[in-house]
């Protein structure tokens, strides 16, 4: 339903929402995510490209997100590797139906608009302050010592409050 | 959101509808689906081996629905081709995690279940019965003289109905 691409992206971004302060490279984010370095590279580019995340030079460089955790939604992390497609015209090419679809097409963009809500109103914050006792990427390596229990309880405070 | 094999599935099960005394034969079918011969063999193939469509041979033969277009569902037309996959398990394979998914995950298979649900819930004949104007495939060329609205009208007493 939601690609591989976009998959890996949101793994990435939760992964940089855990570590909030700290930038971490290619390499790190790729241990506590399990998505090949390779790949990740190309994904991080296009979270880069859409101002979703930053890419900071130098010795302690790395990647962090671009915004605060709780103002980035799942929708726009998935729409900046792999857009999410509505029909906006008629996919048979029908001149008579053009913007105005017919019952079939517009069943399945009705599907699609239901997802697309449902990613606008999820925030990064949101995912990682969720009563679950789950937490994402929890059980992979963690990264520099770094606690991210510390950082999500903060998230938590900024979810409440937003 | 579905693959484009899904979209051609639906289209040739919408055309089956419309005509749905008359066994059609793969040309026919893609000349009024705009779909690919070649590709839609192979669809076709997948809805037979499902039971949803059937394969008449001899003089006349050709494809048929293989149960009335009231009972047949969206969901189970995109699952016999290119089935919608839930997340049952943690993606990254966290053995801690197992099938107790972390909220992004189960983010994303809330709204995957979401698209099932529509699906499930809509019928051809319903596709077919919708108050739109327009109907599915209608400015294309038409099958061997048959007036499908005559299908169609009867789709809508059967959806009135059921």
């Amino acid at each position: 339903m939601i690609s591989q691409t976009a998959e890996y992206a949101l793994r990435a971004a939760v992964c940089l929402a855990q570590y909030a302060e700290l930038p971490l490279t290619t390499q790190q984010i790729a241990s506590v995510t399990g998505v090949p370095a390779g790949y990740l590279s190309k994904v991080l580019q296009s979270l880069v490209k859409a101002n979703l995340v930053m890419s900071q030079r130098g010795l302690k460089g790395g990647f962090v997100l671009g915004r605060r955790a709780s103002s980035l939604t799942i929708l726009e992390i998935v729409n900046a590797v792999d857009p999410i497609k509505r029909i906006v015209t008629c996919p048979l090419g029908i001149e008579t139906h053009g913007v105005n679809l017919c019952p079939l097409h517009k069943r399945i963009d009705e599907a699609i608009a239901m997802v697309e809500t449902s990613f606008a109103e999820s925030t990064l914050a949101q995912l990682l302050a969720s009563p679950s006792k789950i937490t994402p990427l929890c059980a992979l390596p963690s990264v520099a010592n770094l606690e991210p229990r510390q950082t999500i309880n903060k998230l938590k405070d900024e979810a409440d409050g937003g």
